[in-house]
């Protein structure tokens, strides 16, 4: 990412290009408007495969060329599409099974996108010829800058060829036949297998199944696609290994563990967009930024977002007045190097043609238009700020597998589990309260960490266990909620008492778990006789060396722990066993993170106001956001600093009229603190 | 239709007749029950397939020969049907392909109805042939009065047969693919074709598809239906040219473009079942009525009606006493010339055997039947009413391709559009005022009315948008509400503002179109101060030269305009940017009506009762329907009359107790207005 | 059942045990744990095939041998089950034509249980060859004490194994094509068959289809399962006479009609999951357990329940501290002569990892397990009660005929018919009342009752017809609510007049149904002037020689009759023609009942004090249980006796405290009355 970054100079801002759209005079038109608006960066070829290669085989590249040069001319870098997401009519038409099989058994036809089956031969044949007609014309043009690797993955197809594959990826997980019957508890029901041509991938559950099996094909279908990426990337690597190559993630999406993925590329790059109709969308928006960021480490890549509505849902509203440009430092102050949209012209026809566009059906006279415009021209102020890094003494853990386990294996004490608000939930109160938060997954190192929270962590394997273990042995402070700890990787219960894994942890074991009757709402009393609200769940928990934090008040576990702590080595542990109110929810999490030591960004700004810190090699950017448009905040600031935004200096405080944005910059103020300068 | 007429002498009164099943002795107390009743004209055969060809090519008509005869001697006409809408079991076993297969890809099975493949071969073939049978033996047979060809057309299949009819269809329309792939923009997402035979009817969309394809797909359906209809059409007027022709329509009937099929026939008819249930029903019921009386300008058959309950929904609710008379009435009003029903005596078994008749499962006991007996009875005291004429001044747009543009072609703004309640919303206030309203449709001849009303029309054609412009030049009254002219026929956005074709029309241009957000309504303030609620959709309008008639009091768009009006040459258009709440929006088409010199037939009069005139050649009919089951209505007339229900004479006013009825003639009130006698 | 019951002494208690799960150390561990539960009896093998036969034709005895040899060595019983609900992946993949096809279309894939077309030759081919193996093997071990015959038999197919045996059953039930068309009303709708293999099983109804057809398939499938199960019980038996065979049903269960299953097996067997989340879950498992004991008149088998909570439901509440103990005891006090779990110990792996077990996760430390424990080490005390009969005034019919006339046929008034709910809704107020009640079948011997309940019966044979017009005759009092006697058994509406069957008997004719509409109810008036509520229904009532108990006070129908009653020779008839409110229904119901000169077990007890009696040949077994958590209660005693379950003797009265249970032993109240020894 050094080259790019480098080339870039500050943070990218642009958006996907699709002239195959257009007649070649709106062409000229439209790299004088980029110019305008500041654009330095755009992606080509995301939906070009049909215009690239009419027919197997014969290449249309005339028309890249020119825009390719045209782009060059007019000083834009061009972030390369493969354009593998969206195989040609001709493909499908020739090989109906390079299209994906669904669930239910019927074939998703031509006319969508992501039509093709990530384990068809004939798909990744045909992607690796056009991957590579592209890498040989285009690896060493001026304009080129990032390798984008097809669009969005996460196919799934339950045909034959993912059959085939699926057999191929459990020999390698499992080995043998033996090991793969136990792991899937083939024992009951009558499951067992005596062949691998006998496993198919899981149907459409019609009444229950296998829930080991389900959750092994979520993992092949993150790794089925994987491949597909690492085939693409691999290709165009072996042009040129000085561009950086990567693929597009989205919000909250179950189909790819990104933890695996990220591993396996030059940087981590997200599409995202937050539902304007929803009040709170920022929330959710900030905990995927932090994750992007968590997944290497660094810097990130905001690929794509609106400039307005979008067009995939049944009510789609607007961004309202500087609603777009709020969000879109909210994605800077979390760590991400670009701005970028889907897309630059707004289309006149196809099933997008209301997704919002930097440049609207109503041209420059538009509001939005206006927006970007002005977005563009104030960004390079605060260039100095990309590359920079940043620092957290909190983690929340947010994993595939745990994820996985908890909603794709069914039979669980309840069944509405829904991970990414459970993880949203415990949150918003450190976001909140302008404390700086990372992510985890089971793989990774928890030693940076004072606190790490880990909520409804049903499934957990081993490591990570292990893990949390020394993190508390060393001092650290972990909370974690209820129904964690309860089976291995294999979806095992772990004997011999709930919540297995986590039973030394915790100090307690749990006889029952008591999902909530409808309706039923509980109320805890806490030592010091406060109270506390909650629902959902009840663990049933007998306390070993744990103290008792808060019990049950009311109803039938009355007199019971509700949340406990414990003492393990020189650290702590504080177990909610129950779904409590937002309220005490934040009042637990806030003074576990306090009793640990760990001081927010802000003291006093209300929760409307986000902060977020970015750290570089010789400065700080502490990134201030207000989110009400109806409140002006006054911030008080400690260190002396300078607004980028507005270029004026702090004065003690800044003040934030509604919507308002502060990238405040100053000294750092540790010697060689969290923050390091990436690239 | 003019012999027909004239053998029917007044209004039509008669049912479906099903005698294949029963018994040989019930068809002799059917004929007596019918002359009883007053029945002048049944529906014959249209379920017979399988009793009048059990094997293929072998016929066995004695039985239709034997209730011809008995029906004809009873003085009653027959409505002879072709069996085509349920094809026996010989023809679906023998040839699956016959069968339609549905969006998702399963086959439609035997055991329902309107299960064929409107573009399969081998059903014409055999349909063609029991079509010809039928018409070569009782072409010339006394008793037939008009020709019934098959039954509420409509199947759909996206198979085989399909797929080459589509493209056949698509050549035709398109000429070539090049035009084909612009029409459908298929330079989006890669979707270009290259050869025809890679088209097929589009899928069940599992995430999103082409706009244009799936429009044209619905255009493709109803015109292959209508292929079916002209078949079978030309075959009984080969073998004699005197008989009216016709097919049934549906209730708003998504499709089936009625306006172009209706030029194809020689008369309009029309299934309906108003849900008993629902309190408001005959207002989207009135609108059907002048939808049916406008596609041809002229009276058209009430072909199926229930003299009760139905069976075809979740809950089916009774007509209650006195309530099958007035809605029989009401069809009169709105231009009917009979009132028919489905069917004449109820079924012992088979899935409608809860389904109402004429004669119920009680018999001549039962309050359904001595409900149709006396109405048999009354109607001919009406009878020189049976081919008047109508005249409106205000016309609502209903066409179907700005229905199918609204709501079968995804990613707009929001898409929880209901094109039906959309119009009966705008109707609404015009009949509930005692406006004579037509329907019209993008091809109308629009200079015949002072005032039309064009709601929410997202997809309009050029010819439309010149015969607007035309229509308010010369000085006519234009009222439009929000999202309309956004694209033209292939669902391409109008460049380069909204609303595209009406920009002029409406002398303003929309930067955004502004979905609400979830339980979100605005106040508007009008010029005079008062005030008006809306919500759902905000168009953020820039006036160029229109005044504005209101504007936003609250909300993001607070002073910004909500309603326009413009002047158009010699004419008005009023244009509402935003979903009024029912009063506000029935105050501003009254007003723009009234604006316009338009009276309506009635002052003082209140909304449940409900007016309709009908014009014949030398006398006038005003149809008053008193809706209310508890108020008594007292309406003051002008003219003199006579009042043919009661046989007594107006004396200044006519009152009518609740559920009551009034047809009252009176000499026309101009000379050769707008009423004609049609035939 | 004679030697099972003298080999098990008392009640059986135990459970569904899977050794195959578990090593064998483990296998010692739980049949110490057993003994010291006091399991007596446990069912083997029930999922048990790929263990057992692991490739085709090759069994693997020895595992089972060594467990057969283990239980009965700890004198534990065995109820052994052929393994054919869950047959082997090397059956399914080799030949996927064992596999269920659905309504839609789609096959059952491997991976769950229940996955066998019942009419595939290949499956019960090999259902044959695994049974006689096992029946060779294990006929004469000293263990065995019962047969378990495969597993909650219902699956359906819609394939062609079902197509072909659908026509063999439907030939043997009609004899011709003539007779079939006739009673599949096939004259409508152009449906008429004429040939026998145009029959197939009716497809998901995407619209409406044959009614009579549904219902000849409901018929035909458990027919078709019952054949499944005849064949294993013939072979087990061909080895072994003395052994009882039976197989074990569902709660309310749709599929199959048990009052012919019954008759086939040695004893019936219930697998019952009341919900724990619903407050009054008792009510519908009470008449769920007369079912049970009414479909032979005797005893049954409680085959399995849950220890606590379990994992096929969104949310899956646990069974809170005693609510199992008295779970069991009301299935012990309705005729259960066992207490039997599914299963003994928690799997760690597969679907039911969370399904509770007698032996939880969390071992004998779990509240559960001491539970068990406990019941385990009380049962004896009562042990003198098994095989005891009882005694019932009353009788409720609960018929499959009359459950898929009323919800499989479509095209009624109103669909949304729920017969477990009716039937319960009538049953609560008899058994909250403290009422001794059977249930009854069309064909049941109605002599021996003095009330029978027929609740919303639409489809009646004629022999239920005659009988229950014998029975009134004879004395008798027939309560019977709206919409009832109007089809015959082919679905065919009764003429001349609604109720069809039941004119006579009710004293009125019917002229129509009305539904109500949304939200509308009505109040009636009495006699006496009280009042009542209803909603939901309304027949349009004539009197003939009835006299009316109620009439509607409000509404459309207001003045009319709604409740009646008619004297049929020596017996009384009351008919509620319309749903009554629940009040009203128990008063109607009650007043009916002491009218007829039936006497409660109980007088003045709360309805959650719920009561039954078992008879036996010396001695009577009054079983009281307590369902409040929060009220005692003290039921007066007129006869001396002794509680069992607490040892002492009651001195007039007994009293129980909140979720307390007694079971009062004494001398029979009558000479030979009712109950009688069974076994």
């Amino acid at each position: 990412m050094d080259t790019f970054r480098a080339r870039i100079g500050g943070f990218a801002f642009g958006g996907d290009y699709n002239p195959e759209q257009w007649d070649r005079p709106v062409w000229d038109e439209d790299v004088a408007l980029m110019r305008r608006a500041g654009v330095n960066l755009v992606t080509l070829g995301v939906f070009a495969w049909a215009s690239l290669e009419p027919e197997p085989g014969r290449f249309t590249f005339a028309w890249m060329d020119e825009v390719m040069d045209l782009l060059h001319a007019g000083g834009i870098s061009v972030d390369l599409a493969t354009p593998t997401m969206a195989p040609p009519v001709w493909l499908t038409h020739g090989h109906p099974d390079v299209l994906p099989v669904m669930e239910d058994g019927e074939t998703f036809g031509f006319g969508n996108r992501l039509h093709f089956d990530p384990a068809s031969p004939r798909y990744r044949e045909h992607a690796a010829r056009i991957t590579t007609a592209l890498a040989e014309r285009y690896s060493h043009h001026p304009a080129l800058a990032m390798w984008h690797i097809s669009n969005e993955y996460g196919p799934t197809s339950y045909g034959g060829h993912s059959a085939v594959a699926f057999r191929d990826w459990l020999r390698r997980r499992y080995g043998s036949l033996e090991a793969l019957n136990d792991a899937w508890y083939t024992r009951f029901w009558s499951q067992r297998y005596t062949s691998w041509d006998q496993i198919d991938p899981p149907e459409v559950p019609r009444t229950w199944s296998n829930p080991t099996r389900r959750l092994d094909f979520k993992r092949f279908v993150s790794d089925a696609n994987l491949a597909c990426f690492r085939m693409e990337r691999d290709i165009v690597r072996s042009y040129r290994d000085d561009i950086p190559v990567l693929t597009n993630y989205m919000r909250f999406y179950k189909h790819a563990d990104y933890w695996t993925w990220a591993a396996e590329q030059d940087a981590v790059a997200l599409d995202i967009y937050p539902d304007p109709g929803q009040d709170d969308a920022h929330v959710a928006a900030a905990l995927n930024y932090d994750l992007m960021r968590s997944l290497r480490g660094e810097p990130w890549i905001l690929m794509e977002q609106a400039a307005g509505g979008v067009s995939q849902w049944k009510v789609n509203n607007v961004k309202r007045p500087g609603r777009m440009r709020l969000g879109s430092y909210q994605a800077l102050g979390h760590g991400a190097d670009s701005v970028l949209y889907f897309q630059w012209r707004a289309s006149r026809g196809g099933h997008e043609r209301f997704h919002s566009a930097m440049l609207p059906h109503s041209g420059t006279r538009s509001r939005t238009w206006q927006e970007i415009e002005a977005l563009g021209t104030e960004l390079p102020r605060i260039a100095e700020a990309a590359g920079s890094g940043s620092h957290a003494d909190i983690a929340v853990l947010f994993d595939w597998n745990a994820w996985w386990g908890l909603t794709e294996t069914s039979g669980l004490p309840r069944n509405d589990f829904d991970y990414p608000r459970i993880a949203t939930d415990h949150y918003r109160p450190l976001l909140e309260a302008h404390h700086a938060v990372d992510t985890v997954s089971f793989g990774s190192d928890l030693s940076r960490y004072k606190v790490v929270v880990v909520p409804n962590a049903y499934l957990v394997d081993d490591a990570f266990t292990d893990a949390l273990t020394r993190f508390t042995e060393n001092g650290g402070t972990l909370v974690c909620s209820f129904f964690s700890g309860v089976v291995d990787a294999h979806n095992h219960v772990r004997q011999p008492a709930y919540p297995g894994a986590f039973r030394a942890l915790i100090g307690a074991y749990i006889d029952e778990y008591w999902p909530a009757r409808p309706d039923e709402t509980y109320l805890l009393t806490r030592a010091d006789g406060t109270t506390a609200a909650a629902d959902w769940w009840q663990d049933s928990i007998h306390p070993e060396s744990a103290r008792v934090l808060a019990s049950y008040a009311t109803g039938a576990l009355r007199g019971r722990p509700a949340i406990l702590e414990n003492t393990v080595g020189r650290g702590r542990v504080v177990y909610i066993g129950t779904r409590l109110e937002a309220t005490a929810l934040r009042d637990t999490l806030l003074d576990a993170v306090a009793a640990a030591g760990v001081s927010p960004l802000l003291d006093h700004a209300p929760a409307h106001l986000e902060a977020t810190r970015r750290t570089g090699e010789d400065a700080e950017f502490l990134f201030l956001l207000n989110h009400s448009d109806t409140e002006t905040v006054r911030v008080p600031l400690t260190a002396d600093g300078i607004d980028l935004v507005s270029g004026t200096k702090t004065d003690g405080a800044v003040e934030l009229a509604p919507l308002a944005v502060a990238v405040v910059r100053s000294e750092p103020r540790r010697a060689a603190g969290g923050g390091r300068r990436v690239g």
